[in-house]
């Protein structure tokens, strides 16, 4: 997606560690003009799918799944939650998430109740490098019985290892922008 | 608003310690033609007020704020990070919220250069209790220097004190539903 792409080269910044910031419109301020564009693009790519749900995970993949939902007949938006919380209650679907970042395993969950088989699911998220987060929607996908209709990341990194394992084990993965690497404070991404 | 008091009379649940839930639209599964009612109601009621960000805070208030962004001429939602986060740096306004539901003290956290002295800000959140996340909020916005548009609330619980000292500190609260009481499993709304 060119403007993303543009976006991300004249916003974005790289820091230590391969880490790429792009706060200022997408992951802690986000452009909720650019929002819409990823939605409508969602949308685009993933149209004639009977998508039912959309599932993302908390915090940064909320916005742009509640903004992209309203791009696909305005369904419903379930988002799995990392904490315990006191207001989860009911029986939950349960799986768990890596981070290699922060060097921790931590819980996530969906109340059941909001999964159904009849659900045909599309899984977004802002991310995607070692596909950890997706990996754990995937688990409560396949546990709720749902159909899934693939994943929409904003961002994959394509330097690492989370898309191709994916797509290996046979999930449609639409990525708006795959960043092929980053070197010297340079981006280069992914033809297509 | 009438269509967002049917909908917690309809589905919303009374829990064990005035927990009200309404996880089935609000905050686990979103609504988003609902939210899309809710944004165009915060519009109406800060109508004429020059608002140029929104602020809320992870998780529940993001989807709200977003798309509320919408109806605001999509202006950019600033969202307050509630755990020390790797991609955080540069300078951050910092506060603290207490829960007293989880009996937590937590830090919540705002890049600086998201906020600035010449931004009008409308605060949004799902639920308004005790206000404890909301004066984390307002902390905030005093230490950035903007000016302050109010705050926009999904659903106030009127029985518990944060309203009313808001209010009286002279921040304009605009809820949109606020429960005068809840006993046996009923919900009484105040009157407008």
């Amino acid at each position: 997606m060119k403007r993303l792409e543009e976006r991300i080269l004249q916003d974005g910044n790289i820091k230590e560690g391969n880490v790429l910031k792009v706060d200022s419109f997408l992951n802690h301020q986000m452009d909720i003009r650019l929002l819409n564009e990823i939605g409508k693009e969602f949308r685009r790519l993933f149209d004639g799918c009977p998508v039912t749900k959309i599932l993302t995970i908390e915090a940064s993949g909320i916005g742009i799944a509640a903004i992209a939902a309203q791009y696909f007949d305005f369904i419903p938006v379930v988002f799995a939650k990392k904490a315990k919380s006191k207001n989860l209650d009911g029986e939950l679907l349960t799986s768990q998430v890596v981070s290699f970042t922060k060097g921790t395993v931590s819980d996530i969950q969906v109340a059941k109740k909001f999964l159904k088989p009849e659900d045909t699911v599309l899984i977004i998220d802002d991310f995607l490098a070692r596909g950890q987060a997706v990996l754990g929607l995937l688990d409560i996908v396949k546990q709720a019985g749902c159909k899934l209709a693939g994943c929409g990341i904003v961002i994959e990194k394509g330097f690492q290892d989370g898309g191709a394992f994916l797509r290996k084990r046979g999930v449609r993965v639409e990525s708006l922008a795959i960043i092929e690497k980053m070197e010297n404070g340079t981006i280069c991404f992914r033809k297509n």
